[in-house]
């Protein structure tokens, strides 16, 4: 079954903390038409991820932002629908980065990574075999550096990235603490996800229940969430600890600093003292050359079972708003998915 | 001229924020005397550096505190005055770690850096061609990793680390732009040290001006001070700038942190979004490995005059105090070294 108009989420608003549904706006327009040497994509799947709330801010980052009215960018998995593109068959998934919240979309092919007719599954390109994984394995192995038996710590325990930061973790032979929001997180970080120990950030004593479980200090801090966890972190850092930061979760709602005293000079005179390495990365920016050595490495451990992976998968493009403001608050348990269209 | 007394300065007192002449103690004790196997040194150059003021602290930091009663730590090139170990010359010049602020001292020989029987400048072990220039060399080349047309910015700009630093930058091929205390060290840094700007941190537009002199941002900014320089340099940061941290002296002599907001988040911020590399590193701790590169790179380039180097050399150990404490103070124009003895 194939839809005759095109259903797309469009920015509405900048959020001003917290997005609302007020923000976006779903519209109904013709389904686009592909000239020659262009395919009719169907949007199979749409990736919610955290840093989607930056591109709907106006504020310099790391990307552009999405101007108002235009479609909410996003990675999604599509189907071919149509094809007027000799390199493209009809039925063929593909990884695209241009098509963004919306059920059709057209293309020349540029860009496109191709996932086969017939992939086993193909949602994992959003995940753990795509940006997410990438993300996981270049910031844990380049920045972080684990030697065997150094403890790293990790949070959003079971999201796709700090899933995958422990896995490889374990892998390379290190004590991987997980840290996450409720018992249930937890109790699939240890058991499903074989982390060695697992903290509620909810707990009132997260701080303690964290320098307990890291009774070697922490020697690589995978940052993805900043706030209290990092401040938790801080007094637990060895000497010549490597922090990779991929995000701050915890940040992207926040509308001003918090009150002082000013903090800054406590983390420079840190990285200094305890000859810390600090440094952000943009996975396809930084290392966009190396996903070969990844999806080699990725594809085997997934397959071996090494690498455990979960999926939420939600239904209906429609709800892609509320699932992205509830997985700004952490309300998601794996890695978050919109179901768009059925498969062909 | 040869002393029987030993004078020596020990650590009477922790200081609270900046040090005073009181924490310190000159005393007139016996000369030591040399066993078997052991040298007497005579130390002729005392070498003072913000690092001290660390070390007068029982807070936790990259190395032990001085005890209280025990002598300062520092730097010395001495002559070996007499000898009762066949791998030393009375007359020979060396470098110690271990003779700290005192006239004499006596060794085994371990850890002695031999420095010849008659070396051109034995006072540039102390900075040039030692802990200084060694600190200046790794921090830019490893961490900071310049490219040619890059703007590299390091405040100190004249003293021993800042003006390595510049003058290795422009040896690079990279713009430099240094930062200093007063229009004559701006001057020099200019027109000696061959910077393509410096900075007058005093003056009331610091910031603008620091501006105005990066027109294409900052990509290295090799950090010594801390605290308002690090403020006016934060927003001029290009994407994927290096920021090797290898001191904090404006940092060193504060009792608590300032005022709010936080702006920890916001340094987190920043290092995600511009993809920065912060990074401390303790020069003997992470790169003593690498000292003959060093030394060969920055022997040949002192000698073809590429690198220019200034010294303030003050006379008489009773003076060490109040020279370290006008240091911390940025009073010091150039590498500041105590004459202790004549020599031999």
């Amino acid at each position: 079954m194939t839809d005759s108009m095109n259903r797309r989420i469009v920015l509405a608003s900048r959020p001003t903390g917290a997005p609302t549904e007020q923000n976006f706006r779903l519209e109904t327009v013709e389904k686009p038409t592909p000239q020659a040497g262009e395919v009719l994509l169907r949007t199979i799947y749409l990736s919610l991820d955290p840093y989607m709330r930056g591109r709907m801010s106006a504020a310099e980052s790391y990307a552009a932002p999405v101007a108002i009215d235009d479609v909410m960018v996003g990675g999604t998995v599509c189907q071919v629908e149509e094809s007027h593109n000799p390199e493209f068959a009809v039925g063929e998934w593909v990884l695209s980065y241009t098509t963004g919240w919306q059920s059709y979309s057209v293309s020349n092919g540029q860009g496109l990574l191709k996932l086969g007719m017939n992939p086993s599954h193909p949602s994992y390109a959003l995940g753990v075999l795509g940006m997410p994984g990438f993300t996981a394995y270049m910031g844990l192995l380049d920045i972080g550096a684990p030697k065997a038996g150094e403890t790293i710590v990790v949070a959003s325990a079971t999201g796709p990235v700090g899933a995958t930061v422990g896995q490889i973790g374990k892998i390379k032979q290190c004590r991987v603490v997980g840290i996450a929001g409720g018992e249930e997180k937890c109790r699939h970080a240890v058991e499903v996800l074989g982390f060695d120990a697992c903290i509620d950030h909810k707990a009132d004593d997260f701080a303690e229940q964290l320098a307990k479980a890291c009774p070697k200090g922490i020697d690589v801090y995978y940052e993805n969430v900043g706030g209290k966890v990092f401040d938790a972190v801080m007094p637990l850092l060895n000497t010549g600890a490597r922090i990779p930061v991929c995000g701050l979760i915890s940040q992207y709602n926040a509308t001003s600093l918090p009150d002082g005293p000013d903090r800054l000079s406590l983390l420079a005179g840190l990285i200094l003292t305890k000859r810390i390495r600090m440094q952000g990365f943009i996975i396809f920016d930084d290392y966009g050359h190396r996903y070969g050595e990844f999806a080699k490495d990725m594809n085997q451990w997934v397959a071996e079972g090494k690498v455990q992976y979960r999926e939420q998968i939600e239904q209906g493009l429609e709800n892609a708003p509320s699932q992205l403001i509830g997985l700004l608050e952490g309300k998601n348990f794996g890695k978050l998915v919109i179901a768009v269209n059925k498969p062909l």
